[in-house]
């Protein structure tokens, strides 16, 4: 599991008083930051690889500011190209967000999608989603 | 189905060049602003009636700066108390992204939901989303 | 001057009632596409030309949700490869914010600021700002 | 001096390639957060006292996604009621981004500015800037 934390920002609130749902997204995202750079190890976006096909969020609980957040990213299954994850965002040990994202492994100059090399499927594999 | 033009920022790029993924689902949340205000005719904070529960989003194709979109957002379904969206996003009439949100009309106060009130479920009604 | 009107979205407020005084510098350079288009007509991020060097905002009034915002965008000065704007933000006809940008005309590829080119500077002619 | 570490994310790049400029100000923001809290030691929006007035930023250097970037944060100058702060954004010890925020300390329920309370003065001249 990678683990990222996140501190709320005045910006991400609304006017309701609680982090927009918009902004799940964006930390989910930024939870993917580890799994980016094994794709892309020099950050460059001219070799960008991590395309994303779809995702959804569940929304469990309101998540406020003043506390920080704890994003927990796992691979829930490698394919030939594609990658899912699966993520949890917990505040105060509660599970406030989970959400699947799927990604493509894309070759942006040929424009197709391509197998995800070994190399980087044995370290994803040390990140996947177990039942416990 | 409710339309919505918006006109993309160069802020809601990324490096990689398009649209970044976490833009679609605000644009999304934009394109509810006539729902939104259906329940609260008043757009005040204290009075928000909208909680989102969980949605998700298929990126079908990229989008680019440079050239308007249209949200065209429509109502799948109509609960007691919950309410389903079906919304799709158009970039020079090319569908570009496509998802769905289910919301929960909510009484902050009362921290409970409610019935939604039956004069909002027939202005909803003229915009159920059928299957040509 | 340019004009463009934005619909504020509920993801721009936060918790304290109002639009989050980050999103006016969103807005504001929403408001400068048609200058951004001058330089890069054809809208490409590898031929962008406009590098922004320093900025101001003045906020005056809370902005809300519920309600259109026009930005309106003056040329306060065109240097030989620096572009000063002037911007102000209105909503409901009362002027809410108001701020200064500055660019430089610059050659990414050269990684050095070039003369604007007289059509563009005539252009821009058409939008100087005069007090009244 | 306030200290605050942020993770670029893939979302605040823009299509040029760097991180867009209208991240600055948010970033700014998240720095100021022990100051908010200052204020507002139990981060409710009802009690929120900060108010901001003006700002400004000078945009130095580039700065890229890929290594983190420090928030500097001090206070500039404390008045009866008003705050100024001065903060600086450094990416791997280069100087890339710095500018003044305006606040005053205002009680949103009476509606009027009030004097900035003797514990907290005493607190933020600890982090008073001196040219060295």
């Amino acid at each position: 599991m990678y683990r990222t934390h996140i501190e709320p920002r005045v910006s991400e609130t609304d006017g309701v008083g609680h982090i927009n749902n918009t902004t799940i997204p964006i930390w989910l995202e930024a939870g993917r930051n580890p799994i980016f750079q094994l794709f892309t190890p020099d950050h460059s976006f001219q070799n960008w690889k991590m395309i994303i096909i779809k995702m959804n969020v569940d929304y469990l609980s309101q998540i406020y500011y003043g506390s920080g957040v704890e994003i927990r990213t796992w691979v829930k299954r490698i394919g030939n190209s594609s990658l899912e994850l699966y993520e949890e965002i917990y505040q105060n040990e509660r599970l406030c967000a989970k959400g699947h994202a799927l990604y493509v492994h894309f070759n942006l100059q040929k424009q197709k999608s391509e197998p995800i090399p070994d190399p980087i499927r044995k370290e994803l594999e040390n990140h996947l989603y177990h039942i416990i």
